[in-house]
């Protein structure tokens, strides 16, 4: 039998399981601990080869206690892609691309929602609610409609319309909001006595962070079990940091990797950055800031709202610790920065989200500081299709028609 | 060193391998044939587990010679997810979809070009152009933009406007065209020796097959070395068929898997039927039925082509041979049927392309009619996601608005 607590990552204080509500009463965030002892005892990882590629290949290391309860739409297994053309051309040693809008839903938030709607199938929920920007709500459709559960999603009116479509498509219950994620969430909480919806959003349950995990963990088995020096991550309200964080602190507990932890690099949109400025202002107190950033940011910066369009991150002071310890540091590009990358990330062959390419961008920007090292092995992640994010008809329209190859010469000529 | 030469499908005579150029004298197309006897001698399933689940794992069985000339964007490893909800409603044993949605451009079509763009760079090509229905196209421009080939794709004019985004953004030269898949084929065939490009279009050269292969070799093993009883795919031009079909017979070969074929089952599109019309009429001369339906098919039946849309696919005697030779069948389905099929899986959480669809709704039409037996292990395969077709804007404008949570009961009472 699986042992599973829970574990303030503030207070250190423990407490049983329980399936929502993760605030520790000094407002930390409470976070699943294993009997990491007894997980040594009966998994290896050399079990692992003979698993197949999906997430729940760890489910040693992921909270469900029954196999039977996992809803799985084949998440996980994505594939770590090496650049060695851009390797020769830059001032590092390794770069990696994580390709996680591999995922079923076309994107990383697929992790998360397969471990949170597994343990809403295991605590017997019927109901689920999500502020998102775009992806997550995509994400809780997909695997409550393979759950046969109720999803009601809640996402700011500018957010993609293409991600936004997605949902009814899944069957979910889907509202547009006048204002940012924070005041999505607020519907959600005012509604939840009476709704009796569970929220799902980020830090509000176990599952999503330990669904994030599972990035860490296989990228860390993807590199034969080492870590790699820096990882660059498009970062909004911070599940996938905290998880990949204590992914490699389990790592380390089992004795499976011993190498130091990666330096985390959290980026973010220019004008949305509330983790550059808290990384940038060490003096200031941590728990004040998202506050301060989210009052402060009265108007989008962008057409369209990206999943790092997080004004007040759940747990800010978590994520500065982890960035600050790790040696890291947090990165705002700007929407143009995001727009060359995007292109110079296509001509590669990727379809890259806006929040995939702002960590090409942010890389670009350490390499030109010298922050990046010469031997440094670095992965960037990108989290979501570029086509979700398309507002389609514009680019198909402005192509030339040929109706035969004496067109096309014409054309050539032009 | 790898032994690799063509073989006729058709007349079986033997040929030393080519680049390109896959029709053989007797009017057959070349396939490529190994030396199976000493790939069986070096190559053993016992080596996969410590294999990446790319594509390329099966690296013996495919035709490059220099893994240096592999033209990876982590292709392949595509999860087969199991339905038991519609296992337990449905007249037949298990029921299978073989999520290739989540292959790197988003489709299917990504194995093949992996394989045929990994050849053109073996053989030295610069210039490859590709007529399509549009997801052919823009793994053409990933791929080639991978490799520093230069693309041109050639698409019909009313494909949908986001698969056709997705080629210039892989950097590709992409173009329009007044008319249907084999008009963009004749422009490119018109340009061959003007513009030296080489034609990666269906059966033009020999790596798509291979690549689809990769397919059938994968289902196998997830199916831990057994066939599926029956694969349904929906089919255009059927290097998919082809592929699948010749996987089963090399692992026959290799003494791997022992049990019968799959009987192989062709899904189209009501209006454009080659197959299905095909197989309906045995005694007619099948080398003749590819111009007598393109002849035919003059008016698009849906708004969008699919890739099913393929009036005359460019083999079509050896497509009825598989699925005759199988004991398979050809089923042709409405835009209805399609449209109903997109929404149940949908509600699974599944997100699929019109073709995609079409094998879902082909596997009801073959439940209700009792073609498919009370035992039969199934196998749909899902090849695209269901937004590379959307015609955004119109479901998220019509979602509602709110502002707080008296919003939303309000709303929820009208």
């Amino acid at each position: 039998m699986k042992q599973r607590e829970l574990i303030c990552s503030r207070c250190s204080v423990r407490q049983p399981f329980r399936y929502h509500n993760m605030k520790c009463v000094c407002g930390g965030t409470l976070l699943v601990d294993y009997d990491i002892e007894q997980i040594a005892n009966t998994f290896s990882k050399t079990a692992l080869p003979y698993r197949s590629p999906s997430m729940w290949r760890y489910h040693e290391l992921l909270p469900v206690l029954d196999e039977a309860n996992i809803v799985s739409l084949g998440e996980g297994g994505t594939p770590l892609l090496r650049m060695p053309a851009w390797e020769r051309k830059l001032p590092l040693g390794q770069l990696y691309l994580k390709r996680e809008e591999q995922n079923p839903t076309g994107s990383f938030k697929s992790r998360g929602f397969s471990a949170a709607v597994s343990l809403l199938k295991e605590a017997g929920v019927h109901k689920a609610a999500v502020p998102s920007n775009g992806n997550a709500a995509g994400a809780l459709a997909a695997y409550a409609g393979r759950a046969g559960i109720e999803a009601y999603v809640f996402i700011p009116q500018d957010c993609p319309p293409l991600i936004v479509q997605e949902c009814p498509l899944y069957g979910a219950h889907t509202f547009l909001v006048d204002g940012f994620i924070h005041d999505a969430g607020t519907i959600i909480e005012a509604g939840a006595a009476e709704q009796g919806w569970v929220n799902v959003g980020t830090l509000k349950e176990p599952g999503r962070v330990e669904g994030k995990k599972t990035m860490g963990l296989e990228l860390a088995e993807q590199l034969g079990w080492t870590f790699p020096d820096v990882i660059i991550y498009p970062t909004g309200g911070g599940s996938g940091i905290i998880g990949m964080w204590k992914a490699y602190r389990e790592l380390k507990a089992l004795g499976w990797v011993s190498c130091d932890m990666p330096r985390f690099v959290c980026v973010q949109e220019v004008g949305c950055q509330p983790l550059v400025d808290g990384v940038s202002s060490p003096a200031a107190d941590p728990s004040g800031t998202a506050d301060t950033a989210a009052a402060a940011f009265k108007q989008p910066v962008a057409p369209n709202p990206t999943g790092m369009r997080v004004p007040a991150p759940p747990d800010l002071p978590l994520l500065l610790a982890i960035v600050r310890e790790s040696g890291g540091t947090a990165v705002a590009v700007s929407k143009e920065e995001i727009a060359e990358a995007t292109r110079q990330l296509g001509a590669q062959g990727i379809s890259a989200s806006p929040e995939g390419s702002a960590t090409w961008a942010a890389m670009l920007r350490l390499c030109d500081s010298g922050w990046l090292r010469g031997q440094d092995r670095v992965v960037l992640f990108n989290t979501s299709h570029a086509m979700k994010y398309a507002q389609p008809g514009d680019a198909a329209r402005s192509l030339p028609v040929l109706r035969s190859y004496t067109d096309f010469v014409q054309q050539q000529g032009q």
